[in-house]
């Protein structure tokens, strides 16, 4: 049984979810549609680029990743579908892609021909009639040169999200993401953290990195080796973005703690 | 497999979209339940009867869209099935079904035996007394005169939503619903729209209509052919419901555009 | 088919819904999984602990409630399994399962071996790593002894949830929950009230209880048997939380009404 996941910014409000979803229950029935997230913030394509990094692998191979958070939609950006560690995408080409690349290169991608897809085809909606229908193709078991032309994977959108850099002992990055919890994720992996860390951000300096929140007292921050494989900042029962009133892309430094610290 | 979809003003925080599925998989396992949306506003009948109109045959034919927005639950107003265009609707007869009968008329309804239904039957609760059963029933091929006596499609009751008018050669409509988007989706039909047109609303002249958001700058006001089948009115990469200060139910008024325009 | 149903308090913004999901349709394919609610507010353990109560036993026997709501990730608190009234529940030892117990008791709980887990494991994200594997394999048929060592259910974390009292004709109850419509759920059974009963709280006294939300005018406060099974107060169109500015935990007083009520 295919399995097609859905990431939009359609939020649970109006009916465009259920446009999609009808059009994958007719033209794939059988298929599993699983809701991954519907609330990314409209427009916010970077956020689903990092939804889309932490579930892509954790679904079987052959998953379908529909991917539709599109700003650009009736432009001239592609529609496109991408395979990467033998799960697809589909969706726009706008960089949704970037950071599940960066962790699983794209080995193929083809341009989505619109011909098959609704009709009438809609300016304004193509998650419903181009996307939606792509993804029943790949569910159906077309094949991707059927899907459409081929595209050099090299020539995909990436959006420009920062590395993170090592100098000399001092580890540098960004908040990648602020998530519903107030938790900031950073873009310092876990496994380049010293054995004993403290890191600064917002001028503030946090110490040590815990492993679970009560190693700390109510209302404290602290630092966590993140579930994605990231440095991740939080407040216990609190919300470490509010706390220390950052925001995405902010930049965190991490050092060896001395021993004075 | 049968299909169930679900659209309801239950939210996301409380269990209610929980038990009414549990009735589901316990008298039809087996069934796709696939949610639409459960974030409509509370007792928003017509948000969802919009949303319903949007879904309706994207489905395949036999889906059961069961719905439930119900403040007059308790009360004598009547719990159907009705069936248009090969689906069926489950849910009060409140005129969640207005916009679908237009479009696709009602051709059988049935008023739902409430015996049939869970035990003991709540005062409060019939989407997952009444509704949810009902729908069970149908998904398991339950014929409609077992679920219940006929009733005239023409006495069901439907909400009072203006149609739009035609007035030499001005189209006048109103905002049918404000999306998540903060986009003014109106009852003027895109076919009705001349070659060039603008469209007046809140004081607002808006010239031109577009095939994507970018052909016009950031923050500006645009139409678009709406997905939905209707004109619609956005701002680029912002909230056209903010910008003109409008709600439901604003009038629009669409004219030819002049040479000098 | 397995049955496996998520309550958690992921948001549906981020991408941690989708990789429980993940870990499912990789670890259990075919298995059929239903979202109850993800809005959960953070770290809510007792609303999600109402949330369990109400969605049980609608489901069928030997339905898995996976229900992640998890503040103490990585500490000492278990990960559990526990079996009441034929259903499981995964989740943390938090008491979770506070109010399902009191309605059907646990009668076997397991200590969840983390090593049959993702790997590598995370500190803080169990759902993921730990509950969903453990929801795997119980629909994958296997033995709860397999899943690790015994858990005497007494043992198992109770939350301190107020029980009802009977005080001569008084009945004293409090707010267990406030849902999304701002109906106040109460702890008083729906079968210990007087044929006619009136109610105290906050000061208002609210008589008789109605059998629909138009017994009485839009903005009017009133009583009704909750679809729970204990008594509700709620405004007809409106939110009984703000009109009487209480929340979870009010005290409220029932008392038959006198004849000159």
């Amino acid at each position: 049984m295919a399995v097609i996941t859905l990431t939009t910014d359609f939020g649970s409000a109006d009916g465009y979810v259920g446009e999609v979803k009808g059009v994958l229950a007719t033209r794939a029935p059988g298929a599993a549609l699983i809701d991954v997230a519907h609330e990314v913030a409209p427009g916010d394509v970077r956020g689903a680029a990092w939804i889309l990094r932490r579930i892509w692998t954790r679904f079987p191979a052959g998953t379908i990743h529909l991917a539709i958070v599109d700003p650009g939609v009736g432009s001239d950006r592609r529609a496109i579908v991408a395979r990467a560690a033998d799960r697809w995408f589909v969706g726009p080409d706008n960089g949704l892609i970037t950071l599940v690349d960066r962790a699983h290169p794209v080995r193929e991608a083809r341009r989505i021909r619109p011909e098959s897809g609704e009709r009438p085809l809609s300016d304004t909606f193509h998650g419903r009639d181009v996307f939606a229908p792509a993804a029943a193709h790949l569910a159906a078991g077309m094949s991707p040169d059927e899907i459409g032309p081929s595209v050099e994977p090299s020539r995909l959108e990436r959006l420009d999200i920062p590395q993170p850099e090592r100098d000399g002992p001092l580890l540098r990055g960004h908040v990648l993401h602020v998530d519903r919890f107030g938790n900031l994720i950073t873009t310092v992996p876990n496994d380049w953290l010293p054995e004993a860390a403290e890191a600064e951000i917002a001028g503030v300096r946090i110490p040590g990195v815990s492993a679970s929140y009560d190693a700390v007292e109510p209302g404290h921050l602290l630092l966590t080796r993140g579930s994605g494989g990231t440095l991740e900042i939080s407040v216990r029962d609190g919300r470490a973005s509010e706390r220390l009133g950052v925001h995405r892309d902010a930049e965190i430094v991490v050092r060896p703690a001395g021993p004075e610290s």
